[in-house]
Parts: C-alpha cells; structure tokens; sequence
C-alpha cells in the first residue's frame, strides 16, 4: 500500500524525482524513485532524517508547536518533507523545473491515508 | 540599513512576528521583532542557524545545488529562511494566521539589497 501511494503521488507530480517514507531513525520504510542516476538513495534518506530530527527538535526548544511541513528549495531540487506521525514522515523530491504546489497537494491528499496505515 | 528593511518586511507581512539577519556562525547581525513575548531572541537565532548549517551540509552532501530557502511550518508558526550569501542568511517568523505568500514576496524582493550591503 505504501509503494502504491508513494508511486501515485511522484507519478501526478511533473518533474518529481521521488519519494520516500522513512522514520526519524533514518529508516526507510518504502520508497519509489523514477530516476535515480545521480542519488544515492540511502544517503538522502539518511540526510532527510536529520533535518528533520533537527527541526523537530528546534520546534520543541522554541516551542512553536508540532512540526508539520518543511519545504526546501535548492539549485536543482525542491524538497517537500511532510510529518505523518510521531515516528515517520514522507518526503518528495521534485526538479525545479517541476510543480512544488501539486507535490505538496498530493501529499495532503494522501498523508491521511498513510497516516492511518502507519497506526 | 539592516534593521530599516528588516522592520519593513515585517511591518508589511500581516501577522509576522519578527525578523533577523544572520551568520551560519549563528550570531546575529541585526534583528527587528514586533512581539517577542513568549520567544527567546538568542535561542531563536541559534536554533535558526543549526536548522540552515544542517540543510546546506545535505545540500553539499546530495549535490543538489546551493541552498536557496526553506519554508517550516509547524503548529504555531511559519518561518522562512533565505539564503544571502556564503555567510548570511535572513529568517522570517510569521504567526499561521499570516500570510506565508507575502513573507516571501518580501523577502525576495529585498534580498538583493541586502545581499548587496553585506558584500
């Protein structure tokens, strides 16, 4: 049901890369990657998982509530890393030459229903 | 100069809370907060700067090109962080009732001024 889900939102997402739905550990529990010539997909799992670790934890310091969305845009990507639960979140990759607004549409979309398979 | 567009991006942004200019060493440069009641300024920018020193390692680490800007949104706030130059970079906190799109306009437009005055 996750690879599914992960496929849906990447597919309907011009120019995503991929997608992936890890917990804080740094574990990857599924992911779906059209093309990944040039990532190497533990790293970026590993390297998604602290920042949000580090992020979590600086909502919890400033205490300005639960972290919910982060989105990160950088030369060639943009990222959008989407808490689900306590222990995991989803996180997409899209080209810049994609459509951050529809990723992060699909993931709303889709986050109720893995959040419920996560439970 | 700084602290005149800084209150100015954040006089303009509806429910913004405050801004600041700042090193990836983590010291300020300047600041401007309208409502700092329930927020600790030092620990703010040093939590800012950890977040940013985070996401520019990855970028470097993934290849995924320079860090431009990173959007949080957690239960409380959103703060959007923009990437100035090699040393600098200007974080934004807006309350959620705000308007995100504004900051961001806002910041976009005086990036170059800013940019421009640190070099």
């Amino acid at each position: 049901m996750f690879k599914a889900t992960l496929e849906k939102i990447v597919n309907e997402t011009p120019a995503a890369v991929g997608a992936v739905l890890m917990g804080y550990d740094g574990i990857a529990i599924e992911q779906f990657f059209l093309d990944s010539d040039d990532i190497d997909l533990q790293l970026v799992a590993l390297e998604y998982s602290n920042i949000i670790k580090e992020i979590r934890h600086t909502a919890e310091v400033l205490g300005t509530g639960e972290l919910q969305e982060v989105t990160i845009k950088s030369g060639r990507y943009y990222v959008v890393i989407h808490a689900l639960t306590d222990d995991y979140f989803v996180a997409l990759t899209i080209k810049r030459d994609g459509n951050l607004g529809k990723g992060r549409y699909l993931i709303l979309r889709e986050a109720a229903n893995l959040r419920m398979a996560l439970l």
